[in-house]
């Protein structure tokens, strides 16, 4: 028999439930669970109305690093309900300013071997540990952090042998996008992409890290490295390095895919405008004028990075109009960039120093000039998250954003005449703890109020899927529709955490009358949307389907479903399904009332459902598992565990 | 004869016109201009409409600080037009990131003995450093730039001495503070404040910039400083020793006013929301909870200030939840801050890094929660400024905001336990010209043209005052309307370079209906509004007066104006009036039509008008010099430059 894939094995090592089959639903425990503030407010709305008491994943971590600008207070406002939800449940506080989740993770808290699950799709970046680090919607978060295990489909194991090492000029982010160049924005869907081989020992901590964060750019369940040396390393310069253990893949291993980098044969890569999947080399896009360069993020956020920039540009001011935004990434990176002489070289070549977080990478500040380029070490060019509606978005690593602020336009790295400036992680980084607050012990102290405001009301209870329906279809939708179509980010950003006040952006660049239209049927039982293929693609913001639902969604009929979305609606109560042919998906894009009798009766009884679309038979499909149409029975999860923790209750 | 003051040998080294007599109009020759971004792209476009061609003052500053938030594309768009306007009319540029203008003017170009008008009512800071600095619309800043003389009132000189030297805890700060405390915030009307006296001589040039720069919260033209050894120092450590000389007032010289400060009395105080004339000792406000420390402005912009705070915070984190938001004043004074370990400190102890800058100052990003305390080193704390409508904002030093930092609640810091951190200037400051450009010459060159956007367009000319009016009241307002509720900061500033976008933000915090109302009878000949004391009070914001008038205000009747306003409105071609008695000022109070006959005829026959208030006859008042009630016949200023270029070519 073969040995053992170290995904595997950190599979085995937390399986609950179900077979480690690629395919196959499997139930995972999670040793450790992160927030971040923009979906942390509904998942702690969403604990208070499940009655937990106390976060059983430990540490679990709220970290504040997305929406940092307070434009208004809202956004304070929530900072200080999160704080209060931390101490209410027992939960880490890392406030603003202490940086981005996940490098902050890998900090303070990342333990190769150890299991977490993040409400980010970034969290993967803690497989950079020998961590099993999956992203997810915000309730399966709060049900992770409620005890209950993970649910996912087991992915295959995709191994990606690293031979070599890289050249000068030439750093972790190309290896990112190598394989984006070769494999697309959707080439590891349902994969864990786990890295190998001889080269893997050249590579820091940092520089797996930001590899591991863009394997979610593929699509990756997640990414692993082994941990090694250089994980000992990590964690020994922040005093962490009792929690260090080896861990590698046995050496007679089966992959389920195959891949194999030689480091040594890698060149600059960038993303052209605007998608991580336009990969080309960077001497096709030389030339082209820069507006900013944007260095920082989940996706480059190594001290080495930044100390990198500062060594190119020392002596080199950055070019005229150039504006050269420097995100730290962590208090403690920034920490280190000060005693280094970094930041001070940084300052004295131009640059712009931001409060360390997530910042311009989700749009929140630094919005470039319309139609000009602007190139960043971030993980994502979407169109129009920079925050411009016509932006022009290059992804690159810190050497090539470097050397492009120095010239105003896009740099080969290597074409500079200088000296390549390689900088070692610091053995030792500045103690950072004093923004992060640990949970008080509970055991006989009364447990904290929430401070809830005008802006973070109770959620509302969900209603079980009734056995009969009759509603019309309100909105017929295209292929592709992403979650940032169904609840837009942006200015609406302060309104997540107010399921009532977030309602009236809806579909607000798609319809505009959606949150009307639903609110005029609500009482009548509700309403139906139907839509192509991939519906609900994008990122993971679980208000996509929960808000919706509060205003009366029951029903989605789609061609098919982007996976964390499907999952998403389950979850509250919202049934999912899909025309059986081609000639149903025809008749349900003319709209319509959608009548259903005996549903429960009819998904129990097999994977077709019948319907009658304005009074005619209509055939529909589900891939609903029993533990779906149960969620569905009960009007979603949040009244599960209620209903568990009250049974409980009444038997203890 | 008596000597002369300071400020009257300053006066007289520039004056072009007029007697200097307290009281009758002067026209003073400017030396230097500078403007900010968020007004500085109005002035680009009147230049622009002007005819004008090259600055005539040198240097002719423009800054990029106060709006760096980047939400959205239209700032960065703002900074290219404003770096493309630079290169057009000859003016340096300072990029975003370099810092506020005040202190980096003074850094930069300060000259003892010059003159200096700027767009930022706070220009007056540069009075640390002996020179003549005023705040002025940017009209008036627009006409400076075009080689015309400032024209402003005389003002009275009021003398301050000051005697002993400030304890320990106490500082420059609570000398502004003692000022507001004793005489409120319209106490320094046309008056200069001169400092004088043995306590000078233990202030630094900062802190004479921090009292220079509060002397416009009591509504002073502006403040002067003797140029001595300390001032030397500061342009020494900054390698422009060469621009130094010895400036001081005639030991016999006479003061208008008098007043007399003794440094050693002073203890700590605070202004309490929301006004800085609020002024009362700390100790009467010890023990409200804090949610912000917040550190930096044009208020509180030296080195030392920010090095006192990390002094005081060594070893002693910020108190749990307390957001402490430190923003560096300048890319040098950052640069120090780095260079002398205070910046580490300030990361250690949990602070928030921000980009130098006004920033939250003027309400762009760092809004407080709701109904919080936030602690302020600003020099305003007018409602609403801070971005949040509910705010709760104190003015105090920065010792006391660090102090109630560390204890969560407002504290003196005299009752820290710790020995006073006593911080000197540094001898030599790090450089810090990467993101400042000069001029290019322009001789032979052709003229770089204006990079204009949609939000960006050029001025529509305006109409001059009609000899007959019969218009309608649409506002009745109270007293101390500022500018800040004429026209709104906070997320309508990317909007002000656009007088068409900008018009619906009219009034928003007084009357949301105001632009519509306007709108609808702009065809039917415009609108007057009546105001009460203190109209037009706070920023020197001109798009306060030319937006209306754009919107078709024609008349403002007011029980009195503020100083810049008042001139803004006749720049732009609104006639100011006040009511000739407190019978005529009730009878407006209730609104109705406001009918003129003969107005220019009326306005050069005295300083009384006659108009009708819905048919029944009702006598006003004017202050209008003869140049004025010529801008009033042409439409404005704009109209007048345009005038005399064309007649001056067509001469030439």
């Amino acid at each position: 028999m073969a040995g053992k894939t170290l995904s595997a094995r950190l599979i085995e090592d937390h399986l609950v439930e179900g077979r480690a089959r690629a395919g196959e639903e499997i139930a995972l425990r999670m040793d450790q669970a992160l927030l971040q503030d923009i979906l942390g407010t509904l998942v702690m709305l969403e604990l208070e109305a499940m009655g937990v008491e106390r976060a059983v994943p430990q540490p679990t971590v709220q970290y504040i690093d997305h929406d940092l600008v307070q434009q208004g207070p809202l956004t304070a406002d929530a900072h200080r309900f999160l704080k209060s939800a931390c101490e209410r449940f027992g939960i880490w506080y890392s406030g603003p300013g202490n940086g981005i989740s996940h490098p902050v993770h890998m900090e303070h808290f990342g333990v190769p071997g150890q299991s977490l699950v993040g409400s980010d799709s970034h969290t993967t970046a803690a497989g950079s540990l020998g961590m099993l680090a999956i992203g997810a919607g915000g309730i399966e978060v709060a049900l992770a952090i409620a005890g209950e295990p993970l649910v996912l489909q087991m992915p295959r194991i995709w191994g990606v042998e690293l031979t070599g090492h890289l050249p000068e000029w030439v750093s972790a982010r190309d290896v990112a996008l190598e394989l984006l160049r070769r494999h697309g924005v959707a080439g590891a869907k349902n994969c864990i992409l786990e890295f190998y081989g001889p080269g893997v020992a050249s590579l820091s901590a940092m520089d797996r890290h930001i590899i591991a964060n863009m394997g979610t750019e593929m699509g990756a369940t997640t990414s692993v490295f082994p941990s090694d040396d250089n994980t000992r390393r990590f964690l020994a310069a922040r005093g962490r390095e009792t929690v260090w253990q080896p861990l590698c893949a046995d050496s007679d291993c089966v992959y389920d895919l195959h891949e194999q980098i030689d480091l040594s044969a890698l060149e600059p890569l960038i993303a052209l405008p605007s998608s991580p999947g336009n990969v080309v080399p960077v001497t096709e896009a030389v030339g082209a004028p820069v507006y900013q360069s944007y260095i920082g993020s989940s996706g480059c956020p190594g001290y080495s990075e930044f100390a990198t920039v500062a060594g190119i540009l020392d002596d080199r001011p950055s070019a005229e109009g150039v504006s050269l935004d420097i995100n730290p990434s962590t208090r403690q990176v920034l920490g280190a960039m000060i005693e280094s002489g970094a930041l001070a070289r940084l300052v004295q070549a131009g640059a712009r120093i931001h409060q360390a977080g997530c910042n311009g990478c989700i749009g929140m500040g630094q919005a470039p000039a319309q139609g000009q380029n602007s190139l960043r070490t971030v993980p994502r060019n979407f169109p129009g998250r920079s925050g411009t509606p016509e932006d022009s978005v290059f992804l690159c690593s810190a050497e090539t954003a470097a050397a492009s602020a120095i010239t105003g336009t896009i740099t080969d790295p290597r074409t500079l005449d200088i000296a390549y400036p390689r900088v070692a992680e610091p053995d030792r980084l500045p103690a950072a703890d004093a923004g992060l607050k640990a949970p008080a012990g509970l055991r006989g102290a009364a447990r904290p109020e929430l401070a809830i405001s005008d802006n973070t009301p109770p959620l509302p209870a969900l209603q079980p899927l009734p056995d009969s329906l009759d509603v019309p279809i309100l909105l017929t939708v295209g292929d592709d529709i992403s979650t940032d179509d169904i609840m837009p980010a942006g200015t609406a950003i302060p309104y997540w955490c107010n399921v009532h006040a977030s309602a009236r952006f809806l579909f607000a660049p798609i319809d505009a009358g959606y949150p009307e239209k639903a609110a005029d049927v609500v009482d009548a039982g509700g309403h139906a949307i139907v839509g192509g293929d991939n519906y609900g693609q994008g990122s993971s913001r679980e208000n996509a389907a929960l808000v919706p639902a509060l205003q009366g969604l029951k029903i989605v009929v789609a061609r098919s479903f982007a996976r964390l979305h499907w999952q998403n609606l389950v979850c509250f109560g919202v049934l999912p399904l899909s025309p059986a042919d081609e000639t149903a998906a025809r008749r349900l894009e003319a709209g319509g009332r959608l009548r259903f009798d005996d549903i429960h009766g009819q998904l129990a009884a097999g994977n077709t459902v019948t319907a009658h679309l304005d009074g005619d038979p209509i055939a529909l499909v589900h891939e609903l598992t029993d533990r779906q149409r149960e969620l569905l029975r009960m009007g979603g999860v949040i009244n599960r565990i209620k209903q568990q923790r009250i049974e409980a209750d009444g038997a203890a």
